[in-house]
């Protein structure tokens, strides 16, 4: 039995990984999912036939949406998750015993219901008590919060289908609006490699710029996505997440993680010259 | 017509590139050589199957091989380069006027010649007069040289085949001998995350800590290669590849560099804790 699941990272590229079953497959209201089980990579979802996460490198991502933010403002009370139904992003978050609210805003909640039959490791933390739960879109959501939270973090899908609205310029104005005056968005970007993706890295970060005096991304090596190099984009008010990095104080924390360190914190933020170019450049720049 | 290249990274995993033609194609003494051309990755060339450099991300091994010793002891006046025969690491390293020799020394003459042949951009300064050609065996040549080189950069293909005794201890005790005091010794040390590549990386850092007191491993984000992350061995008798960086003297070249920046440089030594463990771990430490 010869099995493979096969994502084209463009069309002209296809990452492939042997599949022993496949375990679960549904269309929700909203998207397809599916769930593998492969040697490789253990068990896998997916939404829309892109990879959303692996039992084995799950982690790289989550770790890094989460402490990176954390280890700048280790203040942070009021949280809120925009996608993210999975659980990873929770996983961490509830880590910190000094984070007191955590609304999570995922519009599919069947996400949530199949990582909770399916990857127990990952979605553990969704009884934590501090989450409210919002099966709505994140881009009405937000429109009517003001000055409510220390940390917001977008963990979307492609912005490609449900995903689409949290690349614009309305949803970066009103997460600024919903952000307290220390307040963090982080968000992931894509791949800064394919063209595909790498425009809507640009565009992400050129509708943050419009509203946050602090815009920086900053990368992490994910074997399972497209090109194997992820960006996550980090915006605030005011807090630079290089200079303003509490390392001493994170560490003092204890937290043991698998890839996320203080180091690895400080090196997520260094660019390569060429990924540098594609945001600085400004001739495709428009309206979104 | 619709022909791809296709990559087994492992027994499960694999990566596929859409080919317009295959262009070349040989048995040579020591290894299958091949050239395909593809719209998202331009011309490779691959060997006994494994993609070896693509005219598309090429520029990131050959600029991290190169700059990071370079960007460390400006002074390098002689360098041995093992392997190497595409050209790429010669041409990063003819852009220093102060290197005043390199001997090249890859056991395989046909691979100069095809990328000689097909690839003028990564070959163009295998006809600088500071170059020394040695097609031989680069564990045989080094075993006489003591005290010659200013830096060794070992540009091998993977330890299966001609490259294997290129990972031994025998190899780099040679390397320790034929460096000077200011002796800066770098290679490819394969991918970090899949097991069956990073048991190289282990093996290669454990043979070269026996030798030299500074030994480090640093990353570079490779899309077309196995997990689209790649790491390199850094191993010197005293300089340190962070602290003593020579940063302001660097960007004074004003060399241009696509990847490569002195931010980069310092952010590559970042390594994640899943890295640190594999490297920490001698509980499959063996003799090589």
């Amino acid at each position: 039995m010869d099995l493979w699941f096969t994502e084209q990272h463009t069309k002209d590229v296809c990452f492939s990984i042997r599949v022993e079953k496949q375990i679960h497959s549904e269309q929700s209201k909203y998207q397809r999912i599916d769930v593998f089980e492969s040697k490789e990579f253990g068990r896998f979802l997916t939404i829309d036939g892109k990879m959303m996460l692996t039992e084995k490198d799950e982690f790289i991502y989550h770790e890094m949406i989460v402490h990176v933010p954390m280890a700048v403002n280790p203040g942070v009370k009021n949280v809120l998750v925009i996608g993210g139904g999975d659980g990873g992003t929770i996983r961490e978050l509830t880590r910190y015993g000094t984070i007191e609210k955590i609304d999570l805003v995922e519009v599919d909640k069947r996400v949530l219901e199949v990582s909770r039959a399916y990857f127990p490791e990952v979605s553990e933390k969704l009884s934590d008590k501090r989450i409210s739960f919002y099966f709505e879109d994140g881009l009405r959501f937000i429109r009517e919060k003001e000055n409510e939270y220390d940390l917001i973090i977008v963990d979307s899908t492609d912005p490609f289908g449900p995903g689409e609205g949290l690349f614009t310029k309305e949803f970066y104005g009103s997460c600024c609006n919903a952000l307290k005056e220390n307040g963090i968005l982080v968000n992931q970007q894509e791949c800064p490699y394919y063209a595909d993706y790498s425009k809507f890295m640009k565009r992400a970060h050129q509708c943050m710029q419009e509203f946050f005096p602090v815009c920086r991304i900053y990368q992490a090596q994910i074997p399972s996505y497209p090109s194997g190099n992820w960006v996550f984009g980090f915006a605030s008010k005011g807090l630079n997440p290089v200079s303003d990095l509490r390392d001493s104080e994170w560490n003092k924390l204890g937290l043991k993680t698998r890839y996320y360190n203080t180091d690895v914190h400080v090196g997520s933020f260094a660019i390569p010259n060429y990924i540098r170019d594609i945001l600085a450049d400004t001739t495709e720049q428009q309206e979104f």
